[in-house]
């Protein structure tokens, strides 16, 4: 079911625009290369809003935020909503500081996003009010023992936001506020390589920009194909190579990725 | 003919003070010490002016462009003039955004450019007043088809400006106006590594730097090169290799590149 | 001697906030990763603050310095003092521009610093008031044959600061002022990669926040693994591998290393 989706992103190359953070702008757009998408980065508020008017898709992340680049966030976002574009938000770090959590709480009021996508303590700040996200590259979130409570977290922000919300950890969830993808697919070693989570942000802004009328299946499909590769690249690692190596592996098994392996890889069932 | 080029751009190591984007920062620097040059990046209107007045040659890219940038360009670009350094132009995205178009333009009338290094939207915008560059990393440009158009339009920018042009591209144009290089090297998969042209923009600096009394044969020297080396990762590339690979052999193949290997792989006449 | 310290820093895994530059800013997080800690970057004041609240150390490193950073440094550097985090600073290029020199003196004034690590120039710029900066990728710098005299300068400025200095170059000195480790770990190939200077610090940061006690034999345990891994990863080298290839080996060697590995490859003497 999946297959069809990276298809149409192969074949329709869209143009996504990213508002990151630059400590991993440049893997978010060698990933955006590597799945068969166009990256564009901008994020001056005299310069974004018509950068997001050539895009296929706009995904706002919020590692590294700045003041200034909040007014380029919403600005971009009326232009996708004025075009129909899928909005993609990923809210690094958010719980750790006042910045973050007023910046995506306002985002979320003033933009329609279409998908959110992080980590427990991400979703649960988003959905409760608080919660605690020491770090941005947290691995310890979701895991088999606490899918229960987690799937009904995510469905509740669904609902409330109308967004379609991907939980992603050890185990990943992705869910419209009623049908619950629940992925299998992914590889610990993920955690080791800085932000393999705006890559995947990423990765979703481009199926859902080659996809918009698939947004729920689409999210789902992005999500399996980063966990698809992340086990590709690991069964790849000979007995010198670390992280550094893992993370150019990773690149090349998106680049590499088919269709039919994606298919055949991807491991999940609704709940 | 380009070999001296690169042995002299090896022995001086010329330091560069590249104001660039922060997407491929990171690659600009690496591929400048892979040349043998010296990277220094500064962007604040506070802090680069002095940066420059120690450097050999300096790059303004306007990928990511941010408006408190600017002045520092400019006033970079005046100690670059007083102090007789060859500046590079790499006008990322302009005909994409006002900012971009107008940056470039004032760039234009206000520092003396030796070279400007851009695709085929972004010369035309530059010379014609209009144009489109929906991406940045665009690889539909110039072709062997409409070689004859691009190299007036190359001409006609070169002319205007007093500029070395070098317009990129599945072929690539290199000219002061008067003499034109048509260049045959590289290889499709350049793009789908993110800021290969950003590269590409350094190290026309770095070539310029070291040799500031041959800007033309510097520039196509340098694109040829940039180019070979496209071609020597290329086939470099194992059966799981893709755009992650890819990235690192390009910056390998510039490090090992010598100036024997360049001249004998450079493919190129003279219009 | 220093296995206990990587091992200490493989179980507490600390987060270590970062404000550092946008060229090698992806570096520094992956080499976080690979020797066990967290890493998190945000330098907005109104973010980073409270970012610098749930860390157990925190790098100020002044390459690519902007203007409105420097409150955030400052205020980051106050709540680490009230938490009684550890502080170190790289003084990127400081020598090379008023900004950078006055903002290091301003850190150095106002927080408590401690760890510097710098390259002879910086730290000659911090001791004396002048030097000379050119390039932040320099290689020239403490040879063995200036080694006392780099000796006397890095004793001078770790007594008047109050911090353990780290001078590095082809070799390396770590002194608190009266204690002075010489090691002779590296290879001149890490002068090839951008920003081998801005993981060290990072490395230094994530070993001084996993041993707070032991901060002198925390920052050389830091340089000697740093160096050992330079040397692990040039034997790595293929005929065909340069500075990209190098680039990754160095962080695959950082996160396969262990404190055996560590213990018997050190090599420095007590002077």
């Amino acid at each position: 079911m999946f297959a069809p989706l990276l298809q149409n992103l192969r074949d329709r190359q869209p143009l996504v625009h990213a508002i990151t953070n630059y400590v991993t702008a440049n893997d978010c757009a060698n990933l955006l290369l590597a799945c068969g998408a166009s990256p564009v980065m901008a994020d001056d508020p005299d310069d974004a809003p018509q950068i997001t008017a050539h895009a296929g898709g706009l995904v706002l992340n919020l590692g590294t935020l700045h003041r200034g680049t909040i007014p380029a966030m919403l600005a971009c976002g009326r232009i996708a909503a004025q075009r129909g574009l899928p909005v993609v938000l990923d809210p690094v770090g958010v719980g750790a500081s006042t910045l973050r959590t007023d910046t995506a709480l306002q985002l979320l009021r003033e933009v329609p996003i279409a998908v959110i996508r992080g980590n427990l303590s991400e979703v649960e700040t988003l959905t409760r009010g608080h919660g605690g996200a020491p770090g941005v590259d947290s691995t310890q979130s979701i895991t088999p023992d606490n899918l229960e409570g987690c799937g009904a977290l995510a469905r509740e922000l669904a609902r409330r936001t109308g967004a379609v919300v991907a939980l992603t950890g050890a185990v990943d969830l992705v869910t419209d506020g009623d049908t619950l993808y629940c992925l299998h697919n992914g590889h610990p070693m993920m955690g080791s390589v800085t932000g393999t989570g705006c890559q995947l942000s990423c990765l979703v802004g481009a199926f859902a920009a080659a996809n918009p009328d698939s947004l729920l299946s689409a999210t789902a499909a992005a999500v399996s194909a980063m966990g698809l590769c992340g086990e590709i690249a690991h069964r790849r690692l000979g007995p010198e190579d670390g992280n550094g190596s893992y993370r150019t592996y990773l690149l090349d098994a998106v680049y590499r990725l088919t269709p039919d392996q994606l298919e055949k890889g991807a491991r999940y069932e609704l709940r």
